[in-house]
């Protein structure tokens, strides 16, 4: 009985060292769970999947393909306040129809794909800015977030997942979104007093991060912040140096193949100087603008979910019969929030 | 005086918490470097670019693109030991021409190109594999790697641009090559008792990283390990929990556009069941069987230079004028070794 219970404590042991939850709530050892991310994600239940809200959509569509096949792309706005002004401004931009007949001029290897009117593009004409845009802040780049009790679930479901961030103190993910912080303290998860979660905290300096598929603001030197006019995603390694120097406002959540696949410009930073080269976009629309019936309807997982934690720990530590060796962390880039077509 | 000199202490302080050299041999305070990554490359000395060996080149030719356009694909094979056994198969696969023919049949969008002969692609004839190919174990995939005395400088160099990583206790170059490793003690970088860096010193487990641009070779399920015949390219975000889980043999050093901006495949894990949207292989060959006049003549930056060390800094702490914030640290993905035509 003794090394009996030796034994079973050892392997609780060996499984709270290798991140696995070592029992369930029953206090019973729990095998460690060997499905794919993808698989643990189909197993999630409906309510643990948020709709994304028609005004938080971008469609763009790009002019049809040499096959003459559609291409759309569509992108989700940042949630408030991550951005806010800037994300303010492309919503005036997309009601004003600012980018259609716009184009893709830049697309540069292992970095970024970038649309707007390329200069000299519209030499006969000068192009009227929509009313209301704002020049925001540097400041601005980095947010003052209030951060919810949800906060702090994720940050437990993905303590596992993440040793460290080699670009900040801290990431994590805040209502579907990859952020960063240096400052961020690791208070308690549970108020001491209270023993139940924080209700809400306020802390300064968090800010998006750049992954791939994230979408920023196009500037000038500084202390130029962009209005919003060019937008560029990203479409290579994370190149997490931009973070807290330009503006993200979003991310590529269908289509990116579209952008990231475009033929890369033979200028200097991929531009391309050729207009025949340059993709045409034919229109870019918030859902909200379009007719209840041609509006996409997309989800995210709910990154404060117990579902949640458990695709980000199969990102960091994968199981599934492919794998050998569970990596034993994952950079932040490394779990994209999963994106569906509402069933 | 005595305020003067305060200040300078204070100053020295602070350029040393921020990571740069407060003062260069003669004493004096160095101003902080505000090149760009390019700049401090393009100020390397002639000394300190390597020349790739033509043994260690891969020249793959793809069909023209459909403007008739060449499309080359140069890559380099890692340096010895590492993954020793599968770059000797490729090696002998380049040299009876296993490639030519072939065709880049997968593309999945943030991931990975892989080529090879196609599934099904020659019903007509079996293609026989080259004499000597050789099944590398599994245990390879990590390499006792000896560790030289420049490794200890690379360390030292690059030790105030990486926190830490994500995936593994440390990460390294090692002859101008990305690894990682979770026992590599930190050792002192020169010995106690003779003041000098060690000379050499081995230790077990180090592994190659999966960045943008490596290439690998696809395998089934373990215990297989790939014979070298199929291989891919890292397209997309760094998908580290790959290291140690399968062989990387190489990167691209030239002309990834060309695989990295195909059409993504529709079926799934991005393969193009259309044998006519996959991208035909006109030959693959070893550098060192072309005649000499047709070899593509390539350096790399050494890792274990003092440039190096700086141009390593710079892209962990962006001070060129576009930047407002450092990001106080980079990922070694984020970190790619500069590669140039000979001059």
């Amino acid at each position: 009985m003794f090394v009996r219970m030796r034994a079973r404590l050892l392997l609780a042991l060996v499984l709270v060292l290798c991140g696995v939850p070592a029992a369930d709530s029953e206090g019973a050892l729990a095998a460690p769970d060997r499905r794919t991310p993808a698989e643990i994600v189909a197993g999630a239940a409906a309510g643990d999947w948020i709709d994304i809200r028609p005004e938080d959509l971008l469609v763009m569509t790009l002019a049809p393909d040499a096959k003459g096949r559609p291409r759309t792309v569509i992108l989700q706005l940042a949630p408030a306040p991550v951005s806010a002004g800037w994300v303010a401004n492309i919503r005036r931009l997309a009601a004003a129809r600012w980018w259609d007949g716009a184009s893709v001029y830049r697309v540069q290897d292992n970095y970024v794909a970038q649309w707007g009117h390329a200069e000299g593009a519209e030499p006969a004409r000068a192009r009227a800015l929509p009313d209301g845009l704002v020049a925001v802040p540097e400041a601005d780049y980095v947010t003052r977030v209030a951060i919810a009790a949800r906060e702090a679930a994720t940050r437990r479901l993905t303590s596992r997942t993440s040793r460290v961030d080699p670009y900040a103190g801290r990431s994590f993910f805040l209502d579907g979104w990859p952020m960063a912080s240096d400052n961020l303290s690791d208070s308690p998860v549970v108020d001491a007093q209270t023993g139940r979660p924080p209700a809400a905290r306020t802390h300064e300096g968090a800010w998006p991060v750049h992954c791939y598929g994230a979408v920023g603001v196009a500037r000038g030197m500084p202390p130029d912040t962009g209005s919003g006019t060019d937008l560029y995603v990203v479409i290579g390694h994370a190149p997490r140096q931009l973070d807290r120097n330009i503006a993200l406002v979003g991310r590529v959540i269908e289509g990116i193949e579209h952008l990231a696949g475009l033929p890369r410009g033979p200028a200097p930073m991929g531009v391309h100087d050729d207009a025949g080269a340059r993709t045409p976009i034919a229109s870019v629309r918030l859902a909200s603008d379009l007719p209840a019936a041609e509006r996409p309807r997309l989800q995210f997982l709910a990154t404060e979910t117990e579902v949640f934690g458990r695709y980000a720990d199969a990102r960091a530590n994968r199981r599934d019969p492919f794998y050998l060796v569970p990596a034993g962390g994952a950079d932040i880039c490394n779990i994209p929030v999963p994106i569906r077509r509402r069933p």
